[in-house]
């Protein structure tokens, strides 16, 4: 009983302290505007919150030598689709060694009060077509849940400063990533209806 | 009481038929070598068992129109690093539409009947440096967790019978893809270890 009632403040907590950090993100306009729905209604739940996620993006990350994650950096990010010649401008922009292009799909933190409930997200995730993710921390009054889409592509795309391929292939890489962005976000969009429709009184 | 007999019942089946699989499966070599060790190893413990897993490969797959995934088939499959000279000779092959090449990271399946089981897993997981993966399932008597890699590659590379980069960019991603593939059994044997090490007696 001791430890129920102490699951349920640290939720309480949790969840206050979550809410908080997403409404300032949203007034600051830092919450990708797909994921705006779906992070809303979830505030809303007396029995959940959003921590951290992303809708989904394209992007160019330049790796130095070893490819060290802490060392590499973005010189381009759009979520949502992209023009050949945002593209082109921004394969210009320096890069001292490998630069990758990427298509990530969209990852999201969910997090509950009860294994009950973390069942209905997994639930509702099948239901929507997410194959990936799952509860991911079992915490005392605190569990999470991470979803990934399976939407993506990736490859190096220029060296120091010459480039791979010739433009004939980076339009169709393009192409293709700007088609699985969107499967990635009609696929949340999926996920958003499904969760309001099952969560809803 | 009830309920946890059941469950207990239901794991003991669910597990015994899983390494019935296993067995039958490396018998007629089909369990991927760089898996083989952690399956053995889990299908020992009387708490857990593995059901389908990957190590880890590099492959070519044709993608019929519309990217439907019940008619894409594989072109060619390794779960190993592949000479440049292997690839070739696989572009070579007829697909009547689009040829991705990709490496495709480790994903495993490991079932367990309580929730402080699975919640040991998810620990030793993280210590190994796995980020992706977590609870898929919470059935009475049978929890599956899933894990997978981070590494991955991912790019069309022939339309048709025009294959849409030059060799020298070919032998580039394949570099990258065969680097990519090593630091994944990598963290697989790193995954291993930890596991061992942690559910031994």
């Amino acid at each position: 009983m001791q430890n129920a009632n102490n699951a349920q403040l640290r939720f309480s907590m949790v969840k206050q302290r979550h809410r908080k950090t997403f409404e300032e993100a949203l007034a600051k306009g830092l919450v990708d505007r797909q994921l705006i729905p779906i992070c809303k209604f979830i505030s809303k739940q007396r029995e959940f919150f959003t921590s951290s996620g992303c809708a989904g993006r394209i992007l160019l990350i330049c790796l130095p030598k070893g490819e060290e994650k802490k060392e590499a950096f973005f010189v381009a990010k759009w979520h949502r689709k992209v023009k050949f010649s945002e593209l082109k401008e921004a394969l210009a922009k320096e890069c001292n060694n490998e630069l990758w292009f990427k298509q990530e799909p969209f990852i999201l933190h969910i997090g509950t009060n009860t294994i009950e409930n973390a069942r209905k997200i997994l639930k509702i995730a099948k239901k929507a077509g997410i194959k990936r993710g799952g509860i991911m921390h079992l915490g005392l009054g605190k569990i999470m849940i991470e979803l990934v889409g399976t939407q993506y592509l990736s490859l190096p795309i220029k060296k120091g400063k010459k480039l791979l391929a010739d433009d004939r292939f980076i339009k169709f890489i393009l192409q293709k990533a700007n088609k699985k962005l969107e499967k990635n976000y009609e696929r949340l969009k999926k996920f958003e209806r499904i969760l309001i429709s099952e969560l809803s009184p």
